[in-house]
């Protein structure tokens, strides 16, 4: 544009408004960013806690003009049932509280991501990593229930474990399953805390902590229960 | 006692006076406790940290009239030098800070304690629960640098784990050690979680933390660096 | 398996398969461990809390297969009336949310484990660790509200504690019961920190970190409101 | 002074600047405070951490003017050789960092004051409230190393307990010593967590927790490590 | 007893069931202590949270038979109702969810006690130490809403604080009441922090610390919340 | 006054009364203070939370007749609904819980207040900021969802926030907006941590440290969720 | 200088270059920003730890080329020495670690700034926070231990703080002043923790926690111990 | 192997032995993992810290005669001139406490890795982070000094930054700079906390909870100040 605008072919006044207001759409509550899917050649993302179903619907609405793809995590079932009822093509998994419009399913990733859950408890925030990796174009194998004190059903699935071009490892308690299978493997694990436990668990935070000290190398940590996240850079690793 | 009251032997202002001052000494500055060592049929224990070099001395002096095995913990080398210097019988450890009067090393243990640590920064608290252990009349086996990162190493010591009847395990950082050796024994652990790490390893709270949420159901904990504790604990545990 | 594989009975492929899939069963959301009583010489446990009544169901019915004892924790009402329905000889304890099926009532256990609680409001906690010591075959004696307010009381029990091969015990608060009952006894103590309490009791950390701190060297700890832990940890100290 | 005004004996204005002025007298970088000791009926006191040796010698000047007693709080030994050494009758206590001038050793309290500690090396913490409530006329008796791991040691101190009309009971670690003396005697116990300790015990915070969840009514507490706070409010008390 | 048990009126054995069984009642779930009214010269007081209706019914009626005056706490409008509609003569007052027999009503206490509260939000708070204290045999006089940021309305009871014997400051927030009302006056100050608040006040940490770092040395403080812990100290003072 | 007593127009005692009671008016539970709205030039505000309806109807009641503005926060929808039924003027904001008696409109401020708000969720706070602002008389414009993570939408805003004379900048999750945002303008900018977040957000802490280790210069903070706070400083900060 | 793109007095890729070095200076480990100053009006400021005496040198220098006034802050002995001893017209006061160049004496705000600390050991944050604001063009006024505890002293400067336009306050400890003078004055306070104290201030937590819950409306907070931060905003809003 | 049992040509026995003793060797304090490198494809790494200068160099001794690349972190200057004294081909860095052996400088990684960092005082932590990415055969970029603050000096690395392949984010303070560099690139970022701050920066903890709540998706965290863990997980998923 600052060629255009060197051509003369638009004057800075408007060279000025473009800038200002292309790249995004203001709903007033929301600013629809048209852009980032474009920036990061991902699905559009919407965030649906703290939002009222109808702010949720308004921005889906925009964002299914622009976007094959789009995901909305942290639904309650209210907003599931309103968003999948009054646009066509989206589904809502209760589980993780995920409604996905998937109308794009061209695998983009290289090669295989695996997401890996501790406990049945954890499985949540495994399904909202596996549906964000999916609708980002990966293939996705979910392995649970391999926690660390039962280490024969974890060493049982290390062969699939090493066809992983990335893993997504979710635990809660005292979060050591990361630790383990980064021992395991040679490529990026991307550890998810999750509020799993009681007492001493603190929500996740005892989780949390017991990753981020984690004695693998190849360990980085998401927020608690941020299944999204996870999936998310798990993609964009797995990219060519 | 009150079989001698009733008896008449000895009156009952007399009783009054031996039931308040018989069980220990009044030094002043401590009360030198001679009956503990026959309640518990343990060792003698000074906890030397905060305590001068002299008091230390004036205190194992006493015990060491009473107790043929006198265990001092917490000892900076000034202190160390001080009590080796002025009593006979007595070893100082500086990796640990212990000072040991190891005179009766009869074996009282019903079986044998594994002191297992995960990294080498761990060693000093490992060594203070060994030597703890010994103290006490155990056979003790240390296996050392077992971290959870490199799994096969742990694998390794497999069958020299089950044989043990208590295990001791320290670790630090994230503090896995203890769940993954729990869910491979049927034996009690002991878990100390060591101030080994740094950052969000918070002078050991995040293996603390991790300790307490094992999803390793024998495991249960002391406090942070504190392998003296866990040395006694297992002790008693070996009990026959 | 090794000596087959070396006789050649059977063949490397499917010892592969066999070391992979054998020691458990996968229900796809749960992967049932039925070599796990094997191990530990234990009851069956499932941790009910977030997972559905139907998952409680399908893991309990499997494990009821192979072992004789099941032990279910944090089950809420519901729960323990769908289990209790569909599956025959199991037993609710609201207090504690525990279902038990006990067909096998042997005593296994040397000698006498003594649950210990503090105040009336720990009861709960005690129940939980009451009923995991029992279902693991051991002789169990309760003894409810000595807290160290009313040391009388305590001390009126003294004699019943120093009987006990095992003590756990459970206090919310200030969590000081460990350490008193600790100094009593020569045996060990596994402290259980409750959530009894409110405002700087921080749902028990307070409890927790007393309890750590203890200055009786016997006594180690599980994590806050684990009566299971503990029962569990004392089942094992008690074997012969 | 209003009534003076109103008389016309003092005009408006110079009463303004008399009551903003009369109170206290300003050095600079304190303001000196002749009224207090009034008010209180109290000796004076300064706090010398945080402060040069010079400006604790200016403030015990000025203050040795107006009060025959002066005590000074948190004196590293080069305030305390300083202060003693260019201001008269000032003895230094190293253990606790209290210099003291007690020029007026009259008795003003009703009862006894019994000084408590768990362990040796909650001394200097106990030290500095038995020369605060000594300071402020009162008869202190201090009884060191009675833990509550060691219950009959604490027993066999019961009647010299109760004989107190106010106790303050020093103890770092878990803290529990309040709670069981608490329970014995039927005076209020000011308790003062100390930083003894190690690990969890995170400097005091365990035994503050421990303190203010007390199961005994009669306890209330005061900041880490403050036995002045604890010997000022306990001479409170003690007054007739 | 000892002397009985001297001059044979009683044998040991005898001696040893009275000892132990004498001073409290075992109701199973609680053991109701008949001596701690005599001891402490209270009333009798029951927590109630954490326990049935049922229970404290069961615990109050035993009470009642020794005690004139007995204090229910934390009792929701349920178990108000019970207790109330089950036994004669008691009150419950649903703002601080005490339950009050109050059958004697005899002034013990030599001065007057001072329930103050910073906020319109600490009143729950301040009535379970106003009803505390009089049910101990004090006058006790409310002053509400005098919080640090009005300064003047505090000054303005500055003469009615100062006739006080003993004063209870109840603060939520910042928790900076007792800090200056201790400025004022010179008896002592129990500090009592609220949950009042919300974001950084973390439920009443906030207020706690402010407290515990009080810069008036008269402050003492007691759990957040704990009205009647505050009422029972003060109560004690107050005795002549 | 002191003039009048100087005089002899009224009395001592007169104006002793006077003093104490004229500044505010005593509800019983509240008292209500006239002068406030005097001192500070500003409207009057009652804290909803913790009060009953009828109690905040009665102080609103009161402030009404000496003040033309009056703020109610945190007023959840029945205390909306009763006092905007039994008191004329008053509007409901359901979003903030504000309730705001405006009848006063007139413009005081010198410049413009710029409230900003990083995502949809952070709304009610920003609303509660902005009513605020306005009714003590500021020119207020809102710019909504323009978080660090879409620099390109904050940028956009950038000429508008150059404008500003101070602004409000509400932020949950790592709360970075106020940092970029200072760096962009001149003027001082008020930060809200938000408690919009899941995790390791701990219901605002982690956006309240981030605030408080901003690298601009010119912030500063105020409490989680306080838009009142900051819309009341930045509301002085705009007088002339 | 988009209108000379527009103009064609300098092309495109001379205009990126110039966008994106112009605006600072790379000195490898520092980009020195020279319109920073330009931007607030303000002198530039270099925060000197965990920088090198060199690295601090090299940066001043370069900022005094294009600044009259520059500002160092947190530089230990060595660095205050180097800095004076190798650039001329700079002070270094040892109290609170700034070195100043004040070459403008200019004073440029509007009012007075008020100072205030509530007590001796905080003077080092409190004159980081004048030599700020003086810096900055500014009357500033020091009013130096006033805390709550003895608030007539307090009272006596509240003529003095009335006067203030903006006033910046220093309180470790409870950190209660600001609360109270913002209670006395009607123009913004900022409140600046210090981490004076000990125990359980938990070096300037307990003096934040209780700012930030301040109950004046018209307290913002800083970092603890950040009296430059405070002093700057201060100026900010003291300016026309 | 299993293979060669099948066949005969070892026995059972033998294979148990290899299996459990070959991938590692056993120094006594140390279990030295030559299977690590071959493993991952990466250099051998040690961490210095609680080793003593004796122990790192006999652990780099063999691990020199596997690898041709040796890393070693946080290493005294002691240490550093230790074992490049003994051990030819090493190089200290001691801003980082790295010591580096890098006999094979091939450039194994696909694209380029940017390392960033928020100030000068991160630059310890940054170079830890490049010395690691380039010993693991990668190209790396450094750009130090582009906070938040300065938004212009961020966006004018903003091409630089669209080249990389995946980004090294550090900073301390609020740790804001990983959420605006993730929402203007498209790779992954890995954000490493440093524990540079004072005051409320609690040692790094406030960046590290910022970076977890990062509202740019494409953010993944390490521990804080783990330039190490950084530049391995970026190394891993540059790999082609």
């Amino acid at each position: 544009m600052l060629e255009q605008v060197r051509g003369g072919t638009i004057d800075v006044d408007a060279a000025m408004v473009r800038m200002r207001n292309m790249p995004f759409e203001d709903l007033g509550f929301a600013k629809v960013d048209h852009h980032r899917a474009l920036r990061h050649g991902m699905p559009e993302v919407i965030f649906a806690k703290g939002k009222t179903s109808e702010q949720v619907v308004a921005i889906a609405e925009r964002l299914l003009d622009n976007s094959r793809n789009v995901l909305i995590t942290r639904a309650d079932r209210e907003c599931g049932a309103e968003v999948t009822g009054r646009l066509a093509g989206g589904e809502y998994f209760p589980l993780s509280g995920v409604i996905r419009f998937f109308r794009d399913p061209t695998i983009r990733g290289k090669g295989k991501i695996s997401v890996v859950s501790a406990g049945t408890s954890d499985m949540p925030v495994a399904e909202e990593a596996r549906l964000t990796a999916e609708v980002m174009g990966n293939q996705v194998e979910s392995i649970y229930d391999i926690g660390v004190a039962g280490i024969h059903r974890l060493l049982s699935s290390r062969e699939r474990l090493a066809e992983a071009r990335v893993i997504v490892c979710c635990a809660g308690m005292e979060g050591a399953l990361p630790s383990v299978i980064g021992g395991l493997v040679s490529c990026p694990v991307i550890a998810v805390p999750t509020s799993v436990g009681y007492g001493a668990s603190f929500n996740g935070l005892a989780a949390l902590l017991g990753m981020l000290n984690s004695c693998s190398s190849n360990v980085s940590v998401v927020n608690i229960d941020n299944g999204f996240g996870a999936g998310y850079v798990a993609s964009l690793i797995n990219r060519p």
